[in-house]
């Protein structure tokens, strides 16, 4: 019920979360990006419970995040591997706020062995967001209390 | 327990999802983001239970993402502004991906009103994460299958 509520509201946030916002389906999207595929290779990696993992990959066949081949492995759809960027940014925000040891995880590229850190920027400028000042429009500001004092980006 | 189990694994997106992986937790920062402060409005907003709402902001006073006003305002630390990343990439993958419409919110610079597109792309050399081979080292690597005919990048 209530997840049927989120999915109802008129917010890309809302719905997003309301399709992957569950701690076990991150994680089994950031395995499938690591090329997991089995099972056994989820259940044994991430220790779910074999009755909600069974559920979760159910559930992300079913909203077109994962397909499911004769052998019965599980793959990223074009829809499933979009969430890269969910999945790098929760990483990243993680290893700085989170962790208090050294990241146990790099990014490097592919044969120059170069680390990559990621940042977001905006497309067209490739100006880094936390240099610009932003706001939302749209459905989700309505009603929005009246801002004081705002000399930080809203969204 | 199973949040006490994820926080535990050495994974920093696995201690992302146990501290902010719940819908209700990532609306409220949503909103938190957009300038929202009050009891009261998070309530109007989301139409989360009171209870829930409740515990979900408590919580997140304890984890540090909100600190709680003498007026019993909450505002985000910057572990919580932190945040704006993945909350930005997932409101841009359910405008892709879950919504059949228009998006109905677009992120514009404040002054010129420019329409801003974030993006992923590594800091150093401002190339989109998508363009490049990009593999993940460190222990969530460890005990992956093998890959076969791994033309996708890993992570």
């Amino acid at each position: 019920m209530r997840r049927t509520r989120l999915a109802d509201r008129d917010c890309s946030i809302a719905k997003s979360v309301d399709a992957v916002g569950d701690p076990w389906t991150l994680l089994v999207v950031r395995d499938a990006l690591l090329g997991v595929s089995r099972f056994e290779d989820f259940q044994r990696r991430l220790g779910t419970p074999r009755a909600t993992l069974s559920s979760r990959l159910s559930q992300l066949v079913e909203i077109d995040v994962l397909t499911k081949d004769d052998e019965g492995g599980y793959h990223l759809t074009d829809k499933g591997r979009a969430l890269r960027p969910v999945i790098v940014t929760m990483m990243q925000w993680g290893d700085r706020w989170v962790r208090d040891d050294e990241p146990p995880t790099r990014l490097v590229e592919e044969g120059t062995g170069r680390s990559i850190r990621p940042i977001l920027v905006d497309e067209e400028t490739r100006v880094p967001l936390d240099e610009l000042r932003i706001r939302a429009e749209g459905a989700v500001t309505d009603g929005l209390p009246h801002r004081t004092g705002a000399d930080e980006p809203a969204l």
